[in-house]
């Protein structure tokens, strides 16, 4: 009988320092419960998004150092953890120190695997190169070293083995990618299993909370675990980690697959949490009657997330107080109540800054909010301040110094929308905000970001974008969901969800007329998500097809029938779609690169994660084939 | 005798259809000057750093049907050109459809190769996974389809034979990376000539300018053809490309190197054009003297740089006129100058926008410069809109909704400077650069940028970041530089570089008084410097031990006795040394994800080039150990 704690930690990127203190306590604690081994995540020493911090040779010295320190302490106690893993004497490509990412088996000090493999320790064999992942670009893998050797995959891919007290015990390694290899053409589990006796596999990860994520996990992992007829146990890291842009959450959810595939234990998400199981891995006797882990692919999972990144952020910078621009709309009520229940209400100001523009409506409902959450509340009206801006610019005289001409600029109604959005945030919200001793929130949503509906420097501004990885009607989703089952009563008002959503910018935006946002979110959301957060990405050309077939409802996963509601003429729909394209493909591009931190939920966040290029709009030449022929119906083409 | 034409042409990222326009009209050039090869850079159809564009199917098949019409236009000429290449029926380890980085030759409507390979074109082996490169994430190298196809990569480097009218010629056709191998350990050009006859060495690449690069690169790829006794001719390409928040500039430079490594013609930099040039692969005869290119590791290369990138960046996203905030220093001066030399003095529109803090030496300095470019000019105050925002912000009740307590804020001087600093960008020139139907410029610097010495919506603001890349010393030096010799007159007055740098933000910075930065440029410069573009990055535990061994000034590059002059004792070193490191992992981070896009010019530019992520400083081990040994000679220090 084998007793294994599960380490789901939570590692704090940058500090070897704060994360070995923090395990050498869990390894106390694993060592009273009776545990022979305690499993600690992937890279739980460094952290693992990191930047370019990899190539500071004394951070990786720091890094082996506190490793000695985990080493020493398992005298009596068998530790599995992650760190980087430094070769002084081989480079890596770039002709930089070689590091790995690598699982440690310690025990009675030493460290084990040498016997089978050329390092006292396991590397990883596949790195993620999509999304955020940056791997390759740091770490040698396997399957580099495996060339570099001259040796064949399979002879490096072998278990570690544990003589412990209760017997000795042969462990399949593997590191996070390694557990996902149905796309590449190394398969580690299968390889392993296939050559060698394995009585269990342990995954580390280091794997960052998507949407949807542990639910395609539990099936991937129990099919291994069923398929090889070995336990499984995997144990992920647990708090936040960002690279710059874009900031993750780590939800841990460690699980216990048995040789059925069956979970048999799991560590709840988001929370730092030790963890014994029994397993007699001989005998593939099952203790434990199968459980159901929480599905992932829910509104409150996305609340978890939310909640425990907002939390961990602020943490992180310092932040204890925000100030938050309330228009009465439903962006920045849904950030209100979020940070009221983070931060608590007398740590949260939220501010109303009305023009001549905003209804007495918006500004009642502002106000209720406010009242609603208990918070710090005040009014600080714009429109003496534009109408001294505008006054500025346009009397201003400038001359020419090259002929001594004079002339003034003028203000249209355009620019003096974007005025108006940039004195809130820049004037009043970050002066207030730094009087208050805290900062300034960002409320922009996905859809708003996707295609630059926003001000910079104005309601684009931020210390932080949290619900910039949301669409639209998951905002709506939120705030609903919110009233009911966290407040459990009406604090974002219901009339804040049911208003047309409105900038009130100008008369044009008059949301008592219902006149409002130029996006349709039950369209445009899926549109623009077909786009951003495909597997293969959508491009007009996709779109305009679908549209000819008659499936782009289908396709999208929006409402039928929402399409030809909309759009009278297949003119109208070209338009549209052009329209977007531009803005996302061109202007939304160059508000994005100084866009605000943003937290990622989904399986595509902006920043890091979903690289872009400000290229400006592209149209293939197929694309505008389809249009051409589509608009012949109309007025005739010769192409 | 072979007729070979470098085409080193201008590529338009994202543009398959503009760039194969252009291609077939520098194709019909090389026909006309009797060409029997032209040769176009890597990447050449569809751009090389496109974000996550390479995730779109639909702009895939736009760039293999405008490399069909390239193949068809090859009748009577032999073509090379760089596009990716798809195969459908494979995948990559990301599971998306398989993608290779690609060299195509086409001769007589077809392309030839696939005689000693699986494709009928050649991809690239060695992919760049450091800095700006991305090639790891999108496409399959030689490396990895020798392990998938179970053959050896010598199998798979095979030179390309082509059967032209003047004989046949085998080629060796390698893409960029190919031709740095040096810490690779597959050496694609030494393994071909190793296994196979190869008459010509050809490397077609997308190399970004950067300073000093192609000193470096004339040197190895000297060394290749001396080594191998093949003549090498390497064709880069011209533009500028980008990754988001950084933007590169590619300067060409396309080179023909002899069978003795001899440079015997290049194209100039930063032009496009096409050459022709005449060789005898097989007696090995040189035809031309060896010529010199110019020396870029100069202030002339970093002006060109600089012009060439700002004047393709404003057309890139379409911008004719510009708005600068001109404060009599440095920095915006040097800005003013270029911008003016590149969009005309008439479409550059000067605003200088004093507070009470600005002495009358720099309002004089900002309209002497105004006045000497001939641009458009204005002054805007900025005091009467500082004073109404802290009125407003110190006057306006907050209360507290829970307790109906109600309170007031108070702003600091350090609050009230930040106020300044975002009333001239976020109110003032924002609002004129749209009413000007322009955009304004961010003038920070890589010194500021790098400690975060800036205000987030104020100074560090702009449509663009021309000057980050460069370091302080560089700003003064260019400045020097273009009024000797780009305007032959003093355009950027002298006591704008006389002056002592300062923010004039508060009294403390009052110039005339001889206050000012912070920063001591000459120390700090080349101390942040080693912290961010080292090969192998220092941190304060490096900075320490050389201190500490006194080899610091050795190590940093900076001016001998220096450091001693300007800290008395080895504690206020290090309390300087620990300020700086905290902000530039610190607060500078949170501010740079902010930052407009930077100009690239050194080897490490802020952005995509040199990733971090927000972690917050954190000192080693054995920092902490190096400061205590070092300040328990004064004070004593029990470890």
């Amino acid at each position: 009988m084998l007793n294994v704690a599960l380490g789901q930690i939570e590692t704090i990127p940058g500090r070897p320092d704060l994360n070995t203190e923090n395990m050498l306590t869990m390894i106390q604690q694993a060592r009273s419960m009776g545990a022979e081994i305690i499993v600690f995540p992937e890279m739980v020493v460094p952290g693992y998004f990191l930047g370019d911090l990899w190539e500071q040779p004394s951070f990786l010295k720091d890094c082996e150092e506190f490793g000695q320190l985990i080493i020493a302490n398992s005298l009596d106690i068998c530790i599995m953890f992650g760190n980087v893993a430094v070769d002084w004497n081989k480079h890596n490509d770039d002709g930089r120190v070689r590091k790995y990412n690598a699982f440690f088996t310690a025990y009675k000090g030493k460290l084990l695997g040498n016997d089978n493999f050329p390092y006292p320790f396991r590397i990883k064999t596949l790195h993620p190169n999509y999304r955020e992942f940056d791997d390759t670009r740091h770490f040698c893998s396997l399957r580099k070293l495996a060339t570099e050797l001259n040796v064949t995959i399979e002879t490096l891919l072998q278990p570690v083995n544990i003589d412990l007290l209760s017997g000795s015990l042969s462990v399949g390694c593997i590191l996070c990618e390694d557990g996902w290899s149905d796309d590449y053409f190394v398969k580690p589990i299968a390889t392993i299993h296939k050559n060698y006796p394995v009585d269990l596999f342990i995954n580390i990860s280091s794997s960052p909370y998507t949407l949807g994520k542990n639910n395609k996990r539990n099936r991937v992992f129990s099919k291994q675990a069923r398929e090889t007829k070995v336990p499984l146990i995997y144990v992920n890291t647990t708090g936040i980690q960002n690279n710059g842009k874009t900031v993750y959450t780590f939800d841990g959810s460690s699980t216990v697959y048995n040789h059925d595939g069956e979970i048999i234990n799991y560590c709840e998400p988001f929370c730092s949490e030790i963890k014994l199981i029994q397993l007699d891995c001989k005998s593939k006797t099952t203790f434990y009657p199968p459980v159901c882990p929480p599905n992932d692919q829910s509104i409150s999972s996305i609340y978890q997330a939310l909640h425990y990144g907002i939390d961990r952020f602020t943490k992180s910078v310092g932040i204890k107080k925000v100030v938050i621009g309330i228009s009465g709309g439903i962006d920045s009520a849904l950030a209100a109540a979020l940070y009221v229940k983070i931060l608590g209400a007398e740590n949260v100001l939220l501010v109303n800054m009305p023009s001549i523009y905003n209804s007495q409506t918006t500004k009642d409902l502002a106000h209720k909010l406010a009242q609603n959450l208990g918070c710090l509340y005040t009014i600080i009206p714009i429109q003496e301040a534009v109408n001294y801006t505008i006054e500025q610019i346009t009397t201003s005289p400038i001359t020419n110094l090259a002929t001594s001409d004079t002339f003034h600029l003028s203000v249209s109604s355009f620019v003096a929308e974007n005025i108006q959005a940039r004195d809130r945030s820049s004037r009043i919200l970050a002066g207030v905000a730094a009087a208050f001793g805290g900062v300034f929130t960002c409320n922009a949503n996905k859809t708003e970001l996707s295609v630059g509906y926003s001000t910079l420097y104005g309601d684009q501004a931020g210390f932080f974008a949290a619900l910039a990885d949301l669409w639209k009607h998951q905002v709506y989703e939120l705030a609903a969901y919110m009233n009911s089952n966290i407040f459990t009563r009406e604090v974002i008002p219901q009339e804040t969800i049911d208003i047309v959503p409105s900038a009130e910018l100008s008369f044009e935006q008059a949301i008592d007329e219902g006149k409002g946002d130029p996006l349709i979110y039950p369209y445009h959301d899926y549109l623009l998500r077909s786009f951003m957060e495909y597997w293969n990405k959508a491009t007009p050309e996709d779109i305009l097809q679908w549209y000819i077939n008659e499936t782009l409802e289908e396709k999208l996963g929006c409402s039928p029938g929402i399409v030809n509601k909309i759009f009278a003429t297949p003119l109208d729909f070209v338009e549209d779609l052009e329209k977007w394209w531009r803005l996302y493909t061109g202007m939304a591009i160059a508000k994005r690169i100084q866009a605000p931190p943003i937290l990622a939920i989904s399986r595509r966040a902006y920043g890091f994660d979903h690289r872009e290029a400000q290229n400006g709009p592209y149209f293939t030449a197929n694309y505008l084939r389809l249009k051409n022929q589509l608009l012949s119906v109309n007025s005739p083409y010769v192409p």
